[in-house]
């Protein structure tokens, strides 16, 4: 299981969340990766936590002021990115292009999708992994995996049925080591998490729980 | 073959246009359809003609100012629409939710990209028709069928292997029954077009020419 | 005081509302405009009530798929916009020319903005209103000229500080006479409303009981 | 004169360009800034330079995948923002928010525009500066101050009629120590560039002539 810990813009450290991703996956023989605010991209990639990007932008180096370059955030030490969040939503055009601006600088890619219908939509264009993350559950308590297993067991299909090499991770409400589980059980690769880590009390207590069960 | 004409915001007479159009088809028997501005949608489907808007957005009925309900396309006499545009793309989440709602309102529905990999991922959302619309040939004077018979091809073997139902057209330069009989050969099932008829100095002409060959 | 009903994509008949919005406004002397969607411009500009547009975007004769033309609503009957309604923000550049747009086709023009700092803004744009609308009080149960006086009050201020020409509307919950009453003491010229009118059992009635203060 | 160095997306090295920049503001006594990449932020700021970030999202901490919140440009070194630059246009309300988040962590702001009318709406919401550039001269190789000496005075005198204590910078097309002296001479107090240093040869010898003047 793939376990990618997405800080979006929360208050929390980003080098200790870091930190503790780190040595949890040591520990465990978990892959976790932690993705960070782009100006935290350095700091964090110094921590030797796999690091992810939020986003980048389908553009080539040039005149986009503002926009986020693959290069750049490749520079500072991301190895993979998030594409098409349901929180930074890109046209089917641009999810297309932020691919291709991946692969240019060898990020891995995952786009997200709300439903099986756009994650095979999404496996379509060719990224890494597709993430199916039901807008509604988002920021919730109550885990996919546990709130709605049939739209994780239908990405799974979804996109196996466009391109079996693409894998499938789930998220949304995803924050314990029983949610992890039920994700692996419905086929999922990997998940995504963010506030279950991000606004814990103690976040490196709450990765320990999330890879007990692997 | 199906040959949908686009206004987009060209100054023609809509009407006009759509006298034309619904004449050739009747003459000729191929099956025309014009997509004129929203607000002309119904002094366009009062000539007869099949109508068809230009965009509809993912909403139902609700407090959205300024955007475009299928319904109410649907009452002015609309029954297709266009859906992610090059000059109007949604996102991959938008393409979809505006799927939903040009099914709620029976209203065909044609999902325009870019390339093979786009036009499977439009495939994949369950469209009636995908078309295959190269941005750089837009508005010129060459063909797709012409210019890029390669795209063409790919698109039509990219959307069959997700969705063999799904029809696919092309777009982008077409004007002439040369065109659209080099459109057909590669696979396509109908023709987008726009310039070519609505900027002709004589419409009539040009969509005569244009089913010459059928 | 003018009126200014936004049907936006209510399920109402836009129809009967404007058949009702001219009576009203005939018996009553007080101007009102209804704005439907721009598939219904045409129907509801043939009731002979004044008639607007919900948005026009900034763009003049061209490849615009899928995006409203000022000429387009014009030609069905529109005399006036909103522009940078809060369910259709725009870019500031983009208010800017939609508002080129609107003159150029001598469509009336009312920029919508949330603060008194944005009224300003807007007002520097040289449109002929701005109204005040903040975002949390629209589609409630009480009036902004209630619940929150002094942004009118504000907004009145900030926009005549730039321009004493552009006058200053008000919207958000309004829908009694006694809330078009307090708007005008707040020094607005006008009232933007929508559900009041357009969801009410008897839009008539709604119109009538609005206006019977003036 | 404040000389304002934005990167965009420019393939050069951020850290040899601020460090050139460094040197040469020490050396001139000329304010010089530096705005890179937000993922470049941190590496630029070590150099001691002044480092601005190229946008900021209207955002406050939570659940924003992808958007630049003020706080981490800040933490990563940035003391001043960009904001609606023509790369990355934002609504009227969002130029509003992302000023009100680069208030809230004392980042210095200088909000775009195309024109007067612009520069005035984009003075009416209180940043420190606005800068007037004409999207058709970005990128070239005539200066503003050369080309258009009017829209820089216009919007000198337009941000000064709503609020003199907003700085006005201009750009596009400057890269000489002449392009500096004739914005001076219009009443610009700064000037934005890009290309003339970051696709400069020897970008220490584009900003020693630049600043030869002054």
């Amino acid at each position: 299981m793939f376990v990618l810990v997405n800080l979006k813009a929360y208050p929390c450290d980003p080098v200790a969340v870091a930190t503790a991703a780190r040595d949890v996956a040591e520990a465990s023989g978990v892959r976790i990766a932690v993705a960070p605010q782009a100006a935290h991209l350095d700091a964090v990639a110094e921590t030797g936590v796999e690091t992810w990007a939020q986003h980048v932008d389908p553009i080539a180096h040039g005149s986009h002021t503002g926009h986020t370059l693959a290069e750049a955030v490749a520079d500072a030490g991301a190895t993979g990115t998030l594409c098409n969040h349901s929180e930074h939503r890109l046209t089917l055009a641009d999810v297309d292009g932020a691919l291709d601006a991946a692969e240019r600088t060898d990020l891995e890619t995952v786009v997200c999708a709300n439903n099986p219908d756009q994650v095979a939509a999404a496996a379509a264009l060719g990224p890494d992994a597709v993430a199916v993350e039901p807008p509604a559950l988002i920021g919730g308590d109550v885990s996919v995996s546990t709130a709605d297993p049939d739209i994780v067991e239908g990405a799974v299909a979804a996109a196996g049925a466009v391109d079996p090499e693409v894998d499938v991770y789930c998220g949304a409400g995803v924050s314990t080591g029983d949610d992890l589980a039920a994700a692996a059980d419905l086929g999922a690769a990997g998940v995504l998490l963010a506030s279950g880590v991000a606004k814990a009390d103690d976040p490196r207590a709450a990765l320990e729980d999330l890879v007990s069960g692997v």
